[in-house]
């Protein structure tokens, strides 16, 4: 049997997408990344013949989706699930992957929910509030991470990643957490999280995913 | 190898933890079903001795959490993924396991996170703007549900579950948005939606979640 051919579509941003971005980069399978070249709603008024076109034919009329045989998966952490195992990020087992697993739910749940509604506010003095309430949220779920990350690293299987003893889907999520806050919240916000910082370098510094960064150095987010 | 002994550990109410209970109930796998009998702190400034030991124990400070051979697992959503394929409810491939993860992501990320904002809200006055924007939510969320049910039923394979021919750990966490949104938001606010009603009716008169329903019938939430 073929494999299947992947083809990611989002718009041409890093945002909810990258963590899916770099599961392929990373493992050296090859993919459609599928870049919309439109700006979404609440930033232009331009016409969006293409997404007008896509968006009632995915899930929850919302990118990023794969597109695999002509049929559509929604949700960036299905689609990391999805991909785990066949792109070989999903752990040593069932236990580690279910790991990795709670980790990206966490960063869904107490930041990228609360992230959102800050992206998507278009009152300047409510956005200032939204960002001043996700901003509050950093400390502690940085301080979540860190802990797990030092956890696994003083264990015999450490080797630098947030689960086990290799990269799993988990450790694109937490980076992208943290460059999605350093973008959009405040440049260096976590810059003195030493422990976050580094796990963030090492994964930039991967084989595949460094080529893939270089290539799209020129997106300003 | 023996099989596990799943321990489920909660608080004494639905809340976040029904359609895990639900997964078992149905499955008539055995679990220890472990109800602390300790109110959360915004509830009742009683001591809370058994929580303040498990708290710094679990991955997130947080529950439920599923204990296996005494570690523990975090996240609804990665405990029903976990336990999925073991229960029997993953569905007939790993394609309709993605669909059925992309509905409790996309559950999660829609209604799950600005709810919990809503209960957690102590202040009267803000409490009442975070219910009526989570009450605005419910239309296009339940229309985006009730859409993916009919298309499903009006396929060869439909059977009353929201993904293909059988249960899968996506109806559960569908009815359970259904009973938060009626218990605390408002009651009665889903009535109107019929195809969601019906599914919950069926969920709810299946063996096992019957039963499991009855002997819980005095819980007020």
């Amino acid at each position: 049997m073929a494999a299947p051919r992947y083809k990611l579509v989002y718009f041409d941003v890093r945002g909810k997408c990258e963590p899916l971005r770099w599961m392929f980069a990373y493992s050296g399978v090859a993919f459609d990344d599928h870049r919309i070249k439109e700006l979404p709603y609440y930033v232009s008024e331009d016409p969006k013949p293409e997404w007008t076109a896509l968006q009632p034919k995915t899930p929850f009329g919302a990118v990023p989706v794969l597109e695999v045989d002509g049929k559509y998966l929604a949700e960036a952490g299905a689609i990391a699930r999805y991909l785990a195992k066949p792109l070989g990020l999903s752990g040593a087992d069932e236990w580690e992957f279910a790991q990795a697993d709670s980790i990206i739910c966490y960063l869904s749940s107490e930041f990228e929910a609360p992230f959102l509604e800050f992206i998507r506010e278009m009152d300047p003095g409510k956005k200032e509030e939204a960002r001043a309430k996700v901003l509050a949220k950093l400390p502690k779920i940085t301080e979540t991470i860190e802990r797990i990350l030092q956890e696994n690293n003083s264990a015999t299987t450490g080797n630098g990643f947030i689960i086990g003893s290799a990269v799993t889907i988990a450790d694109f999520f937490v980076v992208n957490y943290h460059e999605l806050a350093d973008t959009f919240l405040r440049p260096g916000c976590l810059d003195r999280n030493k422990v976050l910082t580094a796990h963030r370098e090492r994964i930039r510094a991967l084989p595949g995913i460094r080529e893939f960064i270089q290539k799209h150095a020129h997106l300003a987010f």
